[in-house]
Order: structure tokens, then C-alpha cells, then sequence
């Protein structure tokens, strides 16, 4: 077989705010591979079938000695993230032809894995499309189980409110915060979204765009478990709408990320004190080795019977990253961003 | 015996940022008691030994609308802090003459106390000065030591940084903090307070006003564990520079207590998902159950055997009340601040 286009979505330069497709980050196909000839140096060969658009992304597209918990990406390098994989060879004992595996990858159709240490095997065995295990299934829906399993202390009848709540990991926290017997109060961003978080149960669900968040808490609050994946003034809002002894759960602050001349200053942090507040912030790998069993145990089934419904919003191609991207950074989405790369 | 003058120190009106001696306080000593005969009602007569003065008597005065832990103070009638008395009479079978009583109280020469469920009886086995037991030996320590145990998860050879350390909490955090092994870095507010915190083991510590906290914490950090008693600015410099799954303690925001208007505004909260931070809130009463037992069992032991130090700050009347507050509230105390009322 000749040699293939091997398309890659690259990181060119520094984003000032929201990244640019074309000039931040661009598409090039002007590599090919030879599928049946390339060295492996006792590596894998993967097909990319799905690979993930998370905010996350746009976290590590800073300058390398800004350290955080994830290493920055290399300019003119592939950008990585989530991603579904099928085996086509393989010089590694572990792994054979037709495999299918999760982990982070390059942004690449064809990828050779060197380092498998951090390739996990799906078995799949409830047949769910494969872009699931980089949603609900994967490190979207872990951060929500991890992180309410770890931190929420619920109880029932307690009030817990979730931002974001119509994307992969906000709509699994309500679906888990209802199956504790929570009321739950969920924002989103446009009114479509906030059909689909009132279809999986969420008490009350309010556009945060067209609402008024600070009014919604003050009559269905106070808030005993609050969900962050916003920051900012949502945060400001949820701190003098809490009850006492909140738990507040850390996980995004998207309405920071790209905003880094507008930082919202928050000003009302004693309230941590006056109502005895737990503030957690958290990532979600750090919670993987005590949790990940047990979820990979228990949610893809409850996802195959129905009992976990989740939102998609797929598009295909490597070429659309750069804007999938953005739009996920502004909330254009619908529901998990994925990009469908190839069939199985 | 004639009636005797009874003083008071009254709370008259709401302060805008720090209260006002004479005009938001005032002193009043129309009043007289007569000890023998005064009508107890089942209740007991107490001379009040000492009054304490710390900062959240400042957050007591608020519009009474304002709902926090601790009631609002009412216009017209007397302070009230945490003190120690003895018992002159009594018509309550729990208390004897010659008792002493430790609680909150109201700020008066002689007070008729009916509700004696918040007095604890001390003993005083150790013979301590009886202003210790508003200070290291109580509320303050209490807050200390309920907190540490807490909160800290403190390991050998971790990095905590302790502010407002001169003072009744601050000095027994790092006393405790060193029992724990950890290094300790303390801040205070003149070279006079870092030279006490040096002398009880403080491995570095400084006076904010003329040093460099974020330098100090750039060298000599990353911060495990933050012991807040300041808030703002402060609070803001320990995020930058906290390590990963470091804990902040949220003890107190003495620079956000009188500045109403000018709120400082944290913006760098995104820290706490970074760093996977643990910020907790929280009032000392809440964990009294817990560890009021062996608090009395073990620091007025420690304290008597000169294990643990502390620094005191006396003045001598009820008259000295207003301007003592506006020293504690703007840190022109050295160590706790006591009002010593009377001789035993």
C-alpha cells in the first residue's frame, strides 16, 4: 500500500485570549505515512477514530515555564488531548491488531505509541459508539464521578448547584447529584441546553445568558454543593448564595481561561469563613487510581441501560479542531465536542 | 454594703470601617449594683476578672439583618466577648461562691447571669494567670489547636505559613507547627512581634510592612499549609505561591474586617484547580465538641510547664474597651490584648 496523507492539527503560537484558527493553530496534511512499512521501534500503530475538544487544551497553550499541573504544548508540535485509538500493528505484547485504546494522543490521523504506560484497553463491551469514552465514559465523566464521589458529601435533599451543566461533565453531576437525592439547580448557556439539563433531571435549570443567577440561588438556594466549572462572577454569586458548611467543588473556571487581561476580581471570599466553606480544587487524574475501577465498572453500563444520558456534538475532520476549539471556549457548543476522525 | 459603681462599655452605633471610641463605644458608669441584695432569679452574680478583646467583636457590629454565625450586637446595651469571672453568689446548684467561669459575657463590672449553659467552670489546677484562659488557653487557642488538628494534615518537613503570627491563634499555630515538624514561615506587623515569633521557633519570619512577602514565599516556600488570619492581598500571594494539594486554613480576614469599601479583589483563584488546593472556612465553636476535651487535658499542662509561650497585651479597665478594639483591628496590640477588670 503507498504512502497515506497523515493530516495534523499543530500549535503555532502563543494565543493572547481565545486561540485563532489558521494563525494559532492550523491544520497541515502535508505529511503522509506508510501504514504497512513504518518503523515501530517495538511501538504501536493507532488509527485516531475520535479525538477530543476540551477546554483543557487551551490551558496548556502558554508560555513552557508557566508551571501548572499539565505541561505547556511545544510550538510547531501536533496538539494533544483525549482520544480513541484502534491497533493496527503492533510490536508490543500487550497489544494487538483490532485493539481499541484511550489515553492522549498527538492531534494526528495515524500515531505511533511509543510510550503505551498511558493507553488504557476498552473493551466496550456494551457496544457504545467509541466517541463516548472520550465523553461520559472518559476523562469528562470521571472528573464529574471522581470529583462528586471525593468532595460532594451529599446528602439527600441538599441543594447542589451545577454550572455548565449541559456539557460532559456538568450533565453527568446533575445526573449524579439527582441519583443522591440532591436538588439540583443547573445553569447553562443558551436555551436549547437548558432542554436538555431539565431532561435529565435537573430541578430547576435557568439560562445563566438571559437569567439571573444571583436571584434563582436566592429562591431555590441556599447552595449546599456548588459545582464550579465557571469562576469568576458565578463564583462571586455562589459564595453569597451558600448555605453553611457548602462544599464547593473546583473543577473549571472557564469564564477565566481565556481572559487573562480581565481576571474577575472576586471580593467576597470571607464569606468562606462566615459560613464555613470548603473550597477543593481538583484534577481529575489525581482521583483516577482510587476511583477509575469502580467507574469503568459502573458507568458505561448505566450509560448503555439508558440510566445516564449524555449530549454530543461531533464533527468530522482534523481540519475542524482549531475552531471546535474556540467554540467549546465560548460555549457555542452543544454538548461534548468530539471530532469523528475515521470509522471503526 | 451600698451600692457599688457597676461600668459598662455600650456599642451606640454602627461604625463604617473601624469603630469610633466615644461615639460608636462609649464607657457609661451611671450604673450601680447593689452585691448583696440584687435580685438573682436563679441565677448567679459574677465580678467580672477579664475581658476579652478580639477582632470579631468588629464583625459583630452590623445591621442586625445581616446573617452570619454570631448574632449582631444591639445598640444601647453592653459589648460582649469572651472573659473570665468568679462567682460572688449563687442560686444555681452547678456553681458555688468562689467559682471561676470562663464564656461569653457581657462587657460589665458585675453581671447577673441566668443562662449559664455557655459558662465553663475552670479550674485553673495549673494556677495560670487567669487571663490565659481568654487567650492561649481559650477561644484563641482553642481556635488554634481545633483548626490545626483539623485542617492542617500536616506531615514532617512541610512548609506552613502562618500570619497575624504575634497574636493569640497565630503564635499557638506555629507552636503547634513545630511540635508537628514542620519549617514555619511567620508574619508580623513590627520588628518588635517577628522577634517574639522567632523566639517560639518560627524558622523564618517577618514584618510584612517593611519585607517582601511573595519574595519571602518564592524562597523559601512552596506553601502546604496557609494559616489565614489576614485575607486580602495576603491571601492572594499565598495562592501564588502554594504548593500542589496544599491546605488553606481560614481562620480569620482581619484586612477585610473595616474596609468595607474597599474589598480587595483576589484574582487569582484558578490557583486552587491548578494547585488542587483545600481552602476551608471555619468558626471555632463548630469543632468545640470535637476537641474541647483534650485541649483542657493538654495546653493549660503545656502552657504552666512553659512548652507553649504567649505574649500579652494588658490594659487595666472597661473604660480602655473602644480604643483597645481599634489597636486589635489595626495591629497596634502586642499579643493578645486582655482587659483586666479586676483583682481575683
Amino acid at each position: 500500500m503507498a504512502p497515506i496523507r497523515n493530516g495534523r492539527h499543530l500549535y503555532l503560537e502563543l494565543p493572547i485570549g481565545l486561540p485563532v484558527p489558521g494563525k494559532t493553530t492550523a491544520y497541515d496534511n502535508s505529511r503522509t505515512i506508510d501504514l504497512e512499512n513504518v518503523t515501530l521501534d517495538g511501538g504501536i500503530l493507532i488509527k485516531t477514530l475520535v479525538f477530543s475538544i476540551d477546554p483543557f487544551i487551551r490551558g496548556r497553550m502558554r508560555a513552557p515555564n508557566v508551571n501548572t499541573h499539565i505541561p505547556a504544548l511545544q510550538f510547531g508540535e501536533p496538539l494533544s488531548s483525549y482520544g480513541v485509538g484502534k491497533v493496527l500493528r503492533s510490536e508490543n505484547s500487550i497489544f494487538k491488531p483490532g485493539d481499541h485504546v484511550y489515553g492522549m494522543i498527538p492531534c494526528e490521523e495515524y500515531i505511533i505509541a511509543r510510550d503505551t504506560v498511558r493507553l488504557t484497553m476498552i473493551e466496550n463491551k456494551e457496544s457504545l459508539p467509541w466517541s463516548v469514552y472520550v465523553g461520559v465514559c472518559g476523562m469528562p465523566g470521571q472528573t464529574a464521578y471522581y470529583g462528586w464521589k471525593e468532595f460532594s458529601a451529599a446528602k439527600e435533599g441538599e441543594v447542589a448547584y451545577v454550572t455548565a451543566a449541559a456539557g460532559p461533565v456538568g450533565s453527568t453531576v446533575v445526573q449524579l447529584a439527582k441519583s443522591d437525592s440532591c436538588k439540583v439547580i443547573a445553569s447553562a448557556g443558551s436555551d436549547e441546553k437548558v432542554a436538555f439539563v431539565r431532561s435529565i433531571g435537573a430541578d430547576v435549570a435557568f439560562n445563566y445568558k438571559t437569567g439571573d443567577t444571583n436571584k434563582t440561588l436566592e429562591e431555590e438556594g441556599p447552595v449546599n454543593i456548588y459545582w464550579d466549572s465557571v469562576g469568576g462572577e458565578t463564583l462571586e454569586t455562589a459564595l453569597a448564595n451558600s448555605a453553611v458548611f457548602g462544599r464547593f467543588i473546583e473543577c473549571g473556571m472557564i469564564s477565566q481561561v481565556s481572559s487573562v487581561n480581565t481576571l474577575y476580581p472576586i471580593k467576597n471570599l470571607w464569606q468562606v469563613i462566615a459560613k464555613q466553606l470548603k473550597i477543593t480544587g481538583f484534577i481529575c487524574s489525581s482521583l483516577h487510581t482510587k476511583y477509575s475501577a469502580e467507574f469503568y465498572r459502573e458507568i458505561p453500563r448505566r450509560v448503555a441501560e439508558g440510566e445516564i444520558k449524555y449530549l454530543e456534538d461531533r464533527e468530522y475532520g482534523l481540519d475542524k479542531v482549531g475552531q471546535a476549539l474556540v467554540d467549546v471556549l465560548t460555549g457555542k457548543n452543544n454538548g461534548k465536542k468530539v471530532i469523528i476522525v475515521a470509522d471503526d
